[in-house]
């Protein structure tokens, strides 16, 4: 549908009919501009944007991807930029800055006015990935000894229309966070209320430094609109929006995958990452995958006399390999995914181990069942299709074991779950179900 | 944390001190309340949850186990339970009811007031992935020639302060949508203003059967708290609240993550899913992976005669069909997350293809120079080195390509891609890995 979009705009730019384009521009929402404008050749962004009402550009301007952000500021008068820049919100700003190189930042800071730049450097000074590079400063704060007509009064002066804002927060003379208020039970209190009598005391509040995930976790499992953001002293110092959160939480599982899947995580979206990257991102682990890879083929080796003697023995390793190789990957994945849910705890350990190994049993035994069944069939070698057999039994639970335990064991070390498992538990799971295999049947061919 | 409250909570219930016990709870959070009960044996809950204040007793039934809401529904009497689903909002209380069996259902329903009975029936009759079922019907509703003053009373008169509301919606006599129109709008505004001027016109809604991931999408795409739900006439009908949305969003990347390791779906957490589901889970898809290493090792049964006669041939397939494997899943991810973000669409298919084809030229050389260096070290044979390195490159093209190109094909034949990838994928790669390696070698070795 934007891909539609993004024509007609081409052809009403190609024909110069700039009215009506922006007549139609003026109609959509910002959302959908910026969708638009990664359809549209990079060459035709800037005119298109300049087409668009003052409002609506910074509104669209924050959700654009960072290089058409650049290339948009590279190619800003002063005044445009600063035009730009005074409409966004400062937690926009922080983020679109915080992604720009360093002549562009120094050119933005020069061109928005004092108070706004105070507030992006605070943002700037907090660590990459902590609540306060997330949070912004645009939240309404009211004193407890106000009444509701005054802390009205105060909300006017001090938000725009253009701002979104729920949640009002009570801090006392030394801004310290004393509760919360919601916008609409101040619209249902009476005039002469105080602000004291109706706000609710009990605070929940991140700290500026705590990861911007467990942020997220948190204002998902207190179902918050917003959350307040305080410093060492328990100051208000900023909160985070409910958007942002979905953001976090979004990137942060996109990462995950990612990892599942041994590949370094990415930044960009996919079409924005440069082949290179997207090389770079996925061959580190190729090449450790390729090590393990080398290990079991060097552990298959041992056992050459074994194939050798009775060469349809080497058919099966595929199908052995990949049984534990998908048997390791879907405890795994379960117990990673669990945990980062906060479904299961390190507390669960035996637990966990347990419960695999019990359902390891039953999914052996029709494994081995059906495979059995299909030697005598097929190959019609009984010693043959006991050895797979007793082997798949082995694997399977090996793998699951080994698919369970290191994800839990990872992040006892405090290692990314998700970064050891594929690889790690691959190579694991790969030399052992070569090991057991052969071990079987070395016992039962007494090779 | 959690896990020492649940201690605590115990060992007050074991000394019969059940005045502190209360007092303990009551300074609670509905959801830490919840997340503890997860942690105290089954018998304690009916106890501990008749402990709790009346109001927060509802809030937290509405986020316990659906396991455990069973557990105690069965246990109260019928006087409980109306108290209880008094207090409840109306979409929660349906989704409880949507996951109870039937004759619980029944007395739930003999016991809720009348007009909440309508209200669950209603939600109750959309399919189960609607928006109609995950709505709620606790919106504001004003009229355009409302003056201010006359909303604000309307809105003490309809809704409790419990419930949060941050945007109340103008429709016309019809009940047709018309705007929305922020509670902070409508405090900052004159009393004697009139709705229908301050309305926002510009309206984003969903109807009753769009499927509610779709829902959520899209409240994240237009940042919404609330998304409103019209029916085939336009009439506003309910709204989906953000925290709902959010839930949505990660089931449904759940579903993706364990597609993708090849399990079905799981609807309970990891540890109420009971053995034989998880096993359920699992077998089918490690069914079919076997048949996939069946026919492999039927391909690789085809060279049996080359392995034979150069042994170490053999020795080489692990790494070989795991970088095959890992190349491929390394793509499909990409692939499958790119479209369910949408930063990936049918129509950049062949930019796609492209794409990978570039990056698997890169990764190819690579891991050859690697591996084929590696052999001639060790191996010493360069024979073999190439054979291998050769086979590499062919490996990687073709996985990567595979790994791309299906989970799009999939989902151009409206089938899940998450579903198709892993499985299908591996069959196909790890066959082409043992095809593309022997033809190399039984042409160098003239086997």
């Amino acid at each position: 549908m934007t891909a539609e979009i993004a024509e007609t705009a081409e052809t009403l730019l190609k024909n110069k009919q700039y009215a009506s384009l922006r007549d139609m521009l003026s109609a959509m929402n910002e959302a959908d501009i910026a969708d638009m404008f990664t359809h549209v050749p990079e060459e035709s962004i800037p005119l298109l944007f300049r087409l668009l009402p003052k409002d609506l550009a910074a509104d669209t301007f924050a959700l654009m991807e960072t290089d058409d952000q650049e290339l948009l500021i590279r190619g800003f008068s002063d005044s445009e930029l600063k035009e730009v820049f005074d409409e966004l919100y400062v937690d926009d700003a922080a983020d679109i800055i915080e992604e720009m190189p360093a002549n562009v930042v120094k050119r933005i800071l020069k061109n928005t006015d004092p108070e706004m730049r105070a507030v992006i450097n605070e943002i700037l000074k907090y660590p990459e990935d902590s609540a306060g590079s997330l949070m912004t400063t645009a939240y309404i704060s009211l004193r407890p000894e106000m009444t509701v007509s005054e802390a009205i009064k105060r909300i006017r002066r001090t938000i725009s229309d253009a701002e979104t804002a729920y949640v009002c927060y009570v801090t006392d003379d030394n801004r310290k966070l004393m509760g919360s208020l919601s916008v609409k039970n101040l619209l249902l209190a009476q005039p002469t209320e105080k602000i004291r009598d109706i706000t609710d005391k009990s605070i929940i509040c991140v700290h500026t430094h705590t990861d911007k995930e467990d942020v997220a976790k948190d204002m998902n499992k207190y179902d918050l609109v917003t959350m307040p953001v305080v410093d060492d002293e328990g100051r208000l110092v900023g909160i985070v929006t409910f958007d942002d959160a979905i953001d976090v939480m979004q990137d942060e599982t996109t990462e995950d995958i990612e990892r599942m899947a041994a590949i370094s995580p990415i930044e960009e979206s996919y079409f924005k990452t440069s082949d290179i990257s997207h090389a770079r991102n996925r061959i580190f682990w190729l090449l450790i995958l390729m090590l393990s890879g080398v290990i079991t083929g060097g552990i298959l080796k041992q056992y050459e006399t074994a194939y050798a003697a009775v060469p349809i023995l080497a058919s099966f390793i595929p199908m052995l390999m990949s049984t534990g190789g998908n048997c390791g990957s879907q405890s795994s994945t379960m117990i990673i995914r669990g945990m980062s849910l906060d479904e299961i705890h390190l507390r669960d350990f035996f637990k966990v181990v347990f419960t695999e190994i019990r359902v390891a049993a039953i999914i052996g035994v029709i494994l081995a069942a059906a495979d059995g069944l299909w030697i005598l069939l097929t190959v019609g070698d009984g010693k043959i299709a006991l050895t797979v057999s007793l082997s798949i039994i082995g694997i399977v639970v090996i793998s699951q074991l080994i698919g369970c335990t290191l994800p839990m064991l990872a992040k006892r070390c405090r290692l990314d779950p998700a970064a050891m498992a594929a690889p790690i538990i691959t190579t694991v799971v790969d030399a052992a179900s070569v090991i057991i295999y052969f071990f079987i049947a070395s016992k039962l061919f007494a090779l």
